[in-house]
């Protein structure tokens, strides 16, 4: 007796430290089935998101899911960098080897569109970065629209941004992007600040990662501890929030996220409000709802989630040094 | 021997339920000295909100405080009404007898330029409406700027509106007055939602005004379970949101409400943030500090002295009766 | 037998070259009766403007109309000047003496306030400055409405501004003050680019001028010489357009500017068209009219009435000297 | 002894009947190498705009240039069409017959990367509709960028526009496209209204056309008799702009088209301003330039060259009907 067939699921990321735990929550989880990382110019280059995805995919043993890369720049605005949160290589904090794992030599837009047409079943995207190669892969293949199930989107904030006090990063450097996806008329779960900065990776939940005692786990402490000091520095968090794999657990298990069916717009138009999610949270504005939007986050639930599949890396792979 | 000078207030309001309790809180304060009450089109039109201010003070046997009406529309946009929260009188809920406390001749604008010169030390601003009236009085009155030592404002958010997902209805109703006074140089405190959100009139609360069996006191509960409705209605609020004495309580004790000095700009710009507080509080902008802005209110205390200045009513003046 | 009574005009400007030639035009003409100057912030700051307003009218003996000074600086913004085109003092080219004609020492504001209120018959505005005493002047009193029958003023660009691509310096040096003054329902003319770059001071206008051989002749020669050069060096013409005296000519004599009723807006959304005056010239938005907008000027029979004017300065003035 | 290589064109279109007399001058110029036609939703649906590329090089027997469909709304706003100008059928005013040039499989965007990095030669793209196609491709594939040697556009006004005050067509369509075609840093010749309102089909050019006497001038007279019953219908125009040609004739003859090499941006933040190109022609804003904006057309000599290029079709072609 079977249980329904796994969802399938593509990430489309830009690593950075919390997209690390994001791929691999994904590839651990035996709720979906893992089809595709695509990768985007966010929180560094494209060439070096690329490269960092290849590397947590290495040293985690992720080596059967296509990594492709995709687009270099916004749609329209002018690349930005988050330097500050995620360091230079856009995964400082661990003494990286060589990645083992290579590149799928197609573009990320053509993955997003065969994944979606070619697969048994449809398609669920979880955006976890800019949504250039979402937004490109509708316009380019406006065909797989009836083939994508869901988009859910780490993204946005419903109060206070972080990148300004609008706009959460990942909206704010394409917001254009972000403006298209949301006006696709697909269901979309919009995973915001107010979710993730409930994700904190305490210093109790590190504990836990770490009495894993493998190299993942390992990685995933020195990624954490990393993550922590910017945070601190810039936002004067405690504890950094680990933003990414939410969007991932309100896939493999919608239960986690409290969500609310609202209208969600992006603002194109203001220099101050660049990028703001304008989430109609109280039904005042009469525009018609078109995402599901995250306003709490089963804080222990998702933990248990993340290290459940953290453990499954801790059984015999090579280690990963640290620096 | 005597305490310091009591600092001399003038109240720019547009009464509205809560503008009710702003009024009787300022009048009952020994810490001010309450100069006069100015009123502005608002939450209804100038001549209801005129009106409304000469109906508390009636019942309350406020007769020394002069009334003078204000601007009757925003400096550019037309002017809303929120008659959703208020009534169409702008103080629905009790049945008002007639005013017996009269109307002061001048213009509002003139009476903040006059109170600003002629008193002896400087004038404190609590606006707790639009800010039309007092950004006119600025524009039209420049020497009074180092007459002024601090604007206390009810208004704006750093998350979430209430009259549109990004804008409070004062800031909204006229964006370009917030802006102009946000922009004057002046010392400003701001008293965003997340402040007043936190004074809510609850059961409780009510039980303790309504103890206090005067007709000052009936009068006041009676307004706030009006408001009570409309919040349940539109909100989903168990208890209404008290905004406006938080605002004249952050002059009176400015220990009631924390803030932090930071950079406030009003969103002019953009269609679905229009009338937005864009409040950096995580200092990223890398503009200048211009307003003190309320992030959190000493629930307690602030009842506290609503509580003790609704008592000082409730010695010996005549009934009002409610519907 | 008497013809019909002068148009009683009040002329807000903000000297300037254009704006003296504004003055000596409103002064000279027996169609209008002149009953005010007043003067706000623009092209140099309020306490230039003024004593050049003064300068002027000392000169031409113009001694009795009242000059009274407003605002100092535009509703919301920071405020900028046009030394670029006007010089330091805002009136560079002529070597003032000390102004005999002095200051009224009422505010702008109140004095269009009283001229609307208190004369015979209504009073017609002509603003060839910012808006912002008009704007402040509607907000302040707004009983005053029903006594203006039109304001005819100088500002916008139905196409390419001359401040920045979008807008003209009148209008983008306070758009709010403009858009609640073209939000009036008050009858409006509006005098753009497209007509004012018709009324060139070219070398044969110069001469007419220069032939009149008196000392307010000399005065507009000179100024109109060094306007010639800052043109030439800033926007490549090789005349300077004299832009303010059209809007005065549009009140003297109506034929002389073709208009058409069409809807005007001011663009306060936008970094890139701040300031814009979008006119719907085609009709293709739908939304209602609410100006007269020139489009075209009868460069002639402008020149002619211009010249006539001054021609009625040189019968026995004090002689101005130029550096 | 040969002269130069042709140029090798591409020609991105909504046809549209200003787009049909660019596809029949390219075709029949010997100055350039035709490459490909893409299609794009704008004057009407992409099914249509497609449709009528095929119907017009059916009749003109252009069966050598291939023809791929592309994007079918823009890249975050929802599509209009612009049934006003050109009727239902996109290209309405001809009974057309069964098409026999048949479509190319592949999608513009790939055409257009493929036509870039295959040929012998770098490629000019003209692009006469809304720049979603263009705009996919540069963000689909980046590398295409050193391959293109110009994008000549016909889009935009430096003055009033036509689809709003503010606003050409084909930017408004898809204004975030345009400005990252803008941004791209590659060479731009951008043809807006103040060229292509000269380019008017009088009475006396299409006579001319017509004593051409074939069945592709019998079309193009046809076509150019509907579009000058909707411009005079709409904007009063006496005769109609035949915009397309010009962008195709710049190429052809750059002479023909006078440009001043200026900073030009698209304004995405205004409702009043919004798809303006804002051209700073006077060069005051500072900005850097990055288009060549066209502000003149040689009326005559491209009336020449268009008459020159239908005379090409009329020696022995199947006759069209017209209704």
């Amino acid at each position: 007796m079977s249980g329904p067939a796994p969802r399938r699921i593509l990430l489309d990321c830009d690593p950075g430290h919390d997209d690390a735990m994001a791929i691999l929550l994904a590839a651990a989880s035996p709720a979906v089935e893992f089809v595709a990382i695509t990768t985007v110019a966010g929180n560094q280059t494209l060439e070096k998101t690329t490269l960092n995805a290849r590397r947590v995919c290495s040293v985690a043993g992720i080596d059967d899911v296509p990594i492709a890369a995709g687009c270099d720049r916004p749609l329209v605005r002018e690349p930005m960098q988050a330097d500050d949160i995620h360091g230079e290589s856009g995964l400082d904090g661990v003494d990286w080897p060589e990645p083992t794992v290579g590149l799928d030599p197609r573009h990320a837009v053509d993955v997003i569109a065969e994944a979606a047409i070619e697969g048994d079943g449809p398609l669920t995207i979880v955006a976890v970065g800019p949504l250039t190669n979402v937004a490109t892969a509708l316009a380019r293949h406006p065909g797989i629209r009836e083939r994508i199930d869901r988009i859910s989107i780490m993204g946005g904030a419903i109060g206070l941004g972080n990148w300004s006090p609008s706009a959460e990063f990942n909206i704010i450097e394409d917001p254009e992007a972000a403006a298209a996806v949301l006006a696709s008329g697909l269901p979309i779960t919009l995973v915001p600040l107010e979710v993730t900065h409930r994700a904190l990776a305490t210093p109790a939940v590190l504990a836990r990662i770490e009495a894993l005692r493998g190299p993942v786990s390992d990685m995933s402490v020195a990624l954490m501890r990393f993550f922590a000091e910017t945070y601190e520095r810039v936002f004067g968090f405690a504890a950094p929030a680990v933003h990414d794999p939410c969007a991932v657990a309100a896939v493999i298990d919608p239960t986690l996220v409290t969500t609310r069916h609202v209208n969600v717009e992006v603002d194109l138009e203001s220099t101050l409000s660049l990028g703001r999610t304008v989430c109609d949270i109280h039904g005042i504005t009469g525009r018609a709802p078109n995402a599901d939007v995250g306003v709490d986050l089963d804080v222990d639930r998702f933990w248990d989630l993340m290290v459940q599949a953290l453990a499954t890396y801790s059984v015999a792979r090579p280690e990963v040094p640290t620096p």
